[in-house]
């Protein structure tokens, strides 16, 4: 199917909602400019489109697979990513000092989500290697920084996240894997990790694994847990490759989408040999965790745009070419075009709607993350308000947008060579991933909305209502996301719990629906892009806002009603 | 994974919803007493978890495939069709003169719907077959009904129905099979139909093809479609299997779910050598059809139930056995089962809530079908208004629930080998197959909203209102359907078709709110089952039904919008 990065949209999105005129008035941003930034637009667009988008298919049909010589990826792959390195798409918004082009995170978005609309499994490889950079970056020595980094940055090196144990999934602090220090400082890591993406690929020569452990006679929980980088191979001190490391895949999954991604179970210290260093304080893990995962979380939500954006455009294309039926009351009875119905029309447009307030979500964090990088403290507020939003509307939008793309597809979409179905397929692990929707629901209405009293979502809900007042159906969800939130942050636990996932929707559609009429606004004249953002930011605000309204009787319902049964109840 | 066809629940819904004893104090049912219901229940749970829920996973591994003996079920499938032949499981509700046992359809509904909790692929099959025996009941010869239906009824055949082409799918008036009398009276049928379920397979020993064709100088469009059967193997007049017809499956499907289920592209007269019988008379093809759609589209509403059901139990057990972190606010430190978690009972009851909900909508239009079938014209109106609800809403459920089946396990969820994936992948079709849910809603608010100036929705409305008046939220809902519904009834057509589908889930959720409503009030007493109906009930009212309000915006939002971007902004 034809497939196109929306760069317009893009473009539009880092100028009116990531603020990148402001970005780059800064000095650490100088850099960016227009002619700048749309080169590397035009660059990731041209790069995914003809080298990512085109090993989607396959890396679904074939997979990733395991075999004696270790996980080989997809036909097409390796030299796929090879030429992802040499065109430096990885290192656009690391540090000059480290061989980045020290461009805005805003722009670093842009080109991930390119990628990743492209081929979403492929992507993924990079998003991961992003969190080794950042925690090695905040958390790692100066040795560590100046041994793995700069080859983490080109991409060279592939980076992963070993969180997640058989017993130790949402409850980190439940994971067992020891790490002994030896004499020299280093330590020896000893345990199973599952659920671990781009645990072993043959993409790159070297992968930087960071493992969260258990030091001896360290506290229960997420207190006693440290964080250690564990390299495949180890790695000389003039930086060449040396002997293997005693790490390695002992199966990957049989999934139901992301074929082309190896999710492993790794296996560490086997033959007791495998050897770690410590990044940050012993019992610093979780915090490290955090670094790693904020940026994933933001990340993840936005593959919820790109799988949106994909199955869009698949959909689109399918309603402009399937003719059935003539218009319902036109004068000829000549069929059209299904993309002429009204009904699939809406499903469009919902597609549509959906895929932009998501992803006017992930540019406004990705403007805030650059702020906050720059010392704005409100701006880091926002950016901690912002993550649980993004992560789950993103990918709860993921999943439904792609679920309509089959609708739209009628029986087409249930047959595999179209498409459509990979797209539904690989669009269902990103509510579950990096925090599940619903861990991101409590983090929110715990850590986010309770921590500080409120503050951070008054100062959004008073930029809302200080833009868009203009619209009526806006504010009326403006005030009850406030109502909810009042009841939620001082009321009862369960009860806060029991209203968080309602209330996280209800207050991504309120600040989505402010950045589509911001977009609605700035989208003046008569040409193609601001008629299409203009009709899709009215459905947003006219169709979707309501709809979220309707969600504040269950936010408001509390708990008890959920205890009301008992569990054999329940089973019966 | 555990299974158990819920029995209480199917009695109770018999009694509250459908009105299984008004039903048996009729002639016509006599025979319908609570034993001998109790005992077509409890047999065809035992048989369903026995026979067919053991086989749901192998059909997903292994599939139905094209060989050169022709299409195979997978392992097991043929000793298992034989059982639920023998046992009688397909004569429920048919004709006592045909060999059936002349019991509800209400009945009848129940017990499919265990089959299809079991194994939905599999009780496709007979859900194909009531098809074909309503159709030749209602419009063909003493001749025909004599020659097929005592072995439709019996499962001994099975029936396909053969509606699509690849240029006519939801416009069934454009297809260009042809049917071409002979001098015996029979027709040459020759054409290629796609997406026909079961059309061949080796469960029976023959099966009873029903196929949409046109005979010569026919007018264009569903006016010149007439209705024919075709058997795979010719019929002696003594009954005896003849010689082979010349139809054949030239390829099966690969799909993304319902793999069990071979999805066949027929062809029929490749070797001009297809024998068909005119059932009905001739151009008469689309009365015969909506005969057999109408039940079709009722099992298929009913297909979502069952999933949903499968799906539900799926995660309850997974919930009650998965254990990870303390409850928050708890004393205890101890880590406890998912299902304690309040976000996590708060996926459960909505998915519980889902599906009785939706399963009460199939249990009230099974109840009015038998009435209808006894003569109550008011039933018939009913019905007809039901049976979008019922095919759009109920499917809907089945992909919602079988999704958030997925989000409670986590991970696991996505892993293939734990089966929740293959739920989801099962539900997906159903909103697609037997008229796509977008005409399902054009189907409403045309046919059944305007065709009779709205009386049948105003009798639902007032039976509602005069049942439930102390629902204060659902009375709510009630009065935003009735604007809508006037609104869209004496609206523009466009407008209309705009807001078919919101208004659709709307009148769902308002119907199935009001029978929630009144198994809530006879849910009376302190035992498990009746506890965990009230707590289901009230989830429904005080959270579903107020979503469902929040939708009439979006109903009422018009044409103009979708319109207001051309197709090439919409590509862009």
């Amino acid at each position: 199917m034809p497939f196109a990065v929306p760069v317009a949209e893009q473009r539009f999105l880092l100028q009116h909602v990531a603020g990148i005129n402001a970005l780059a008035a800064m000095p650490a941003f100088a850099d960016a400019t227009p002619d700048m930034v749309d080169a590397v637009l035009e660059g990731a667009a041209s790069f995914a489109e003809g080298a990512f988008a085109p090993l989607n298919r396959v890396g679904d049909t074939i997979g990733a697979r395991r075999t004696e010589a270790g996980v080989m990826m997809p036909p097409g792959y390796v030299a796929a990513y090879h030429d992802y390195v040499a065109g430096g798409w990885g290192t656009i918004d690391a540090d000059v000092a480290l061989g980045g082009q020290g461009l805005p995170f805003s722009v670093a978005t842009a080109v991930l989500e390119s990628l990743g609309t492209a081929n979403l499994s492929f992507a993924l490889c990079p998003t991961l290697t992003v969190g080794a950079i950042e925690a090695i970056s905040a958390h790692g020595s100066v040795e560590q920084q100046t041994m793995y980094l700069p080859k983490l940055v080109t991409g060279e090196w592939t980076g992963t996240m070993n969180l997640t144990e058989p017993q130790a999934g949402s409850d980190v602090g439940a994971l067992r894997t020891t790490a002994t220090p030896q004499a020299d400082g280093t330590y020896r890591i000893k345990g199973t990790k599952i659920y671990i993406s781009y645990g072993e690929h043959d993409l790159a020569e070297n992968i930087i694994h960071l493992v969260l452990a258990r030091t001896p006679g360290a506290p229960a929980g997420t207190r006693g847990i440290s964080l250690f980088v564990v390299p495949r191979f180890r790695v000389c001190a003039d930086g060449a490759i040396g002997a293997a490391n005693d790490v390695r895949c002992v199966s990957i999954e049989h999934k139901m989408g992301l074929h082309a991604s190896p999710t492993c179970v790794m296996s560490f210290g086997d033959r007791d040999d495998c050897i770690g260093e410590i990044v940050g304080p012993e019992h610093g893990g979780m915090r490290a965790m955090f670094t790693m995962m904020n940026n994933a979380r933001l990340n993840v939500g936005l593959q919820g745009v790109e799988i949106a954006e994909r199955a869009t455009q698949a959909a689109v294309d399918y309603a402009t070419g399937r003719v059935q039926s003539a218009r319902a009351g036109a004068a000829s009875r000549e069929s059209v075009a299904i993309v002429e119905h009204p009904d699939v029309r809406r499903m469009l447009l919902r597609m549509k709607a959906l895929t932009q307030g998501a992803r006017a979500l992930c540019y406004h964090a990705a403007g805030q993350v650059d702020r906050a990088h720059q010392g704005d403290a409100a701006a880091r507020v926002r950016v901690d308000l912002m993550t649980p939003l993004v992560k789950a509307y993103g990918t709860d939008v993921g999943v439904e947008v792609s679920g309509i793309g089959i609708q739209v597809h009628g029986g087409m979409g249930f047959i595999e060579e179209t498409g459509a179905a990979q797209h539904y397929r690989d669009a269902r692990i990103a509510p579950i991933y990096e925090g599940t929707n619903g861990i991101q629901a409590a983090d929110l209405v715990g850590r986010k909305l309770t921590g500080d009293a409120g503050a951070g979502l008054a100062a959004l809900l008073a930029e809302i209502r200080g833009e868009a007042s203009d619209e009526a159906g806006l504010m009326v969800l403006v005030d009850s996301v406030e109502r909810v939130a009042e009841a939620l942050r001082t009321g009862d636990g369960d009860d806060r719990l029991a209203g968080s996932y309602p209330f996280l929707t209800m207050l991504s559609v309120a600040t989505a629906g402010w950045l589509m009429a911001r977009q609605g606004r700035a989208a003046v004249g008569d040409d193609g892009f601001a008629r299409m953002k203009r009709a899709v930011v009215r459905f947003y605000l006219d169709r979707l806002v309501p709809e979220a309204a309707g969600l504040s009787a269950g936010a408001l319902s509390g708990a008890a009603g959920l205890y009301a049964v008992g569990v054999e109840e329940l089973v019966a």
